[in-house]
């Protein structure tokens, strides 16, 4: 029987090894800068994109260690992605994970240069390894205009406005989803996956992240402040309409729980170690009960 | 005899037409976002950094092409890193070469999301030609915390204190002088330069950045409003100590010199054309008068 929280405990272990390595803690010069990357970076994140990065190394059959760098560097792009996102130009956030966000307690500027010296260090981390310039496209793509930026500007665009259906697709796609997809195929390409791997393991990404996403506004609506670590109900606050608000959680669990069902469905066929990609597409949906 | 004028115009021309064709103007979406990146990319920028690219891929033997989307990575860098250190909690700057900062025109949080977008786009960019690897790392190391990130942080955290020469030298070497270097190196990688020919266009780049921004601080005290398109004596103003301040005008003028003189012989040996590299030194220093 495959243990999901002990597997997690010790993949987490080894990207905060190579974490701390990148980002130093010596007092190397701008000591202040590195303090405030690590501040964000050490905030008790769950290291999802990681985690599915290196278990999908192993689904087709790669070892985890090639992959750890690469999962190093999912994580400094999401934390960049959380730190500019919180600002108080942006969602104005004070708490991210029940400590105070990045800019209350290192200053905006501080934030805003700690978010892109995260965002540039993912890019140095990939480069230097084998398929470099492959995995800084794969990155580049998943976060840039087309990707997660230009998924955070429809995000606050669509504000105090009534978006429909599609555009809250869209929205979650560029913002969460093609993060999520390309870790896991950044993941396969590391362990040289095939074609039709790299297809599957894409698929899969997609039907998580899309899920991912649904149970992040489900929790919005239903969780309380201690456990969600940030004001509750910021969403309906701020007139964000989430999925979940627009077809209601019940019928948002449901959703949730097929594209799960399609992704663990999805990955069957591969003929690595597919335990830990199956559990952690379970684990995104039992968080929303 | 060598024509700079001609020779900037042309290429200025090509990168301009890379730079079009990667940040769309067709209403692709997020249409308002691509709109922002190009109010700051197409805002009458010298397009240094592309410039020495180029050149120093012709100085080694190499022919301008497959620079080309090299030199347009290297002026997203660059116009993001504008973008952010005009934002009101870097140095809060209302004008960049006579028109309004982005955050003025486009508002706060689309400034930062294009910055963000810019320094994405340009990894993209390097990404997806023959040497990605490589040059995604160069650029990389040039631009995170310990270049120009960190030289933007230190730059800040000195503001209203007197910094000492090695510290003044330390921030123009993070803030400047590595991303010059790197635009060197860059387009030395691109022609498959030798490890000796990379050398010699690293230590041009240095002596040229160094130069460069020495010559900025001349003109930030020289210069009247109109001639440099933003508030004259910002720095005074902030209590920024810069190198012209600390040892005077003139002698920062023969410093700057000397320092071009350096890099123009340290070109002379490479076997391509080396007069755009030579002709762009001297321009830099011309600045000053």
């Amino acid at each position: 029987m495959f243990d999901l929280t002990q597997y997690m405990e010790e993949r987490r272990r080894q990207v905060h090894a190579v974490l701390s390595r990148c980002v130093p803690d010596d007092g190397e010069h701008p000591a202040i800068l590195h303090q405030a990357m690590r501040y964000s970076l050490f905030n008790g994140g769950k290291r999802f994109r990681p985690l599915l990065c290196m278990a999908s190394a192993e689904a087709v059959g790669g070892s985890v260690e090639p992959a750890l760098q690469v999962a190093a560097a999912l994580e400094c792009l999401h934390t960049y992605s959380l730190i500019h996102d919180d600002l108080p130009a942006m969602d104005d956030d004070d708490l991210r994970r029940g400590r105070p966000t990045l800019h209350k307690q290192f200053g905006e500027a501080n934030a805003i240069l700690a978010g892109d010296s995260l965002l540039t260090l993912a890019f140095e981390l990939l480069a230097d390894t084998p398929h470099g310039g492959r995995l800084c496209l794969e990155l580049a793509r998943a976060a840039g205009s087309r990707g997660l930026a230009g998924g955070q500007f429809e995000d606050l665009a669509s504000e105090g406005g009534t978006p429909d259906r599609e555009q809250l697709v869209r929205i979650h796609t560029n913002k969460t989803g093609k993060l999520i997809s390309a870790s896991c195929r950044m993941g396969g390409i590391v362990a040289q996956a095939t074609s039709s791997d790299l297809d599957a393991l894409d698929e899969y990404g997609r039907s998580v992240g899309l899920a991912f996403q649904i149970v992040d506004d489900i929790l919005n609506i239903t969780s309380d402040a201690d456990t969600l670590g940030k004001s509750v109900g910021s969403d309906a606050a701020r007139e964000k309409v989430t999925y979940a608000a627009l077809v209601g959680v019940e019928a948002a669990r449901s959703e949730a729980e097929s594209l799960v069902d399609k992704a663990v469905d999805r990955v069957t066929q591969l003929h690595g170690t597919t335990d830990p990609l199956k559990a952690l597409a379970r684990y995104v949906v039992e968080r929303a009960y």
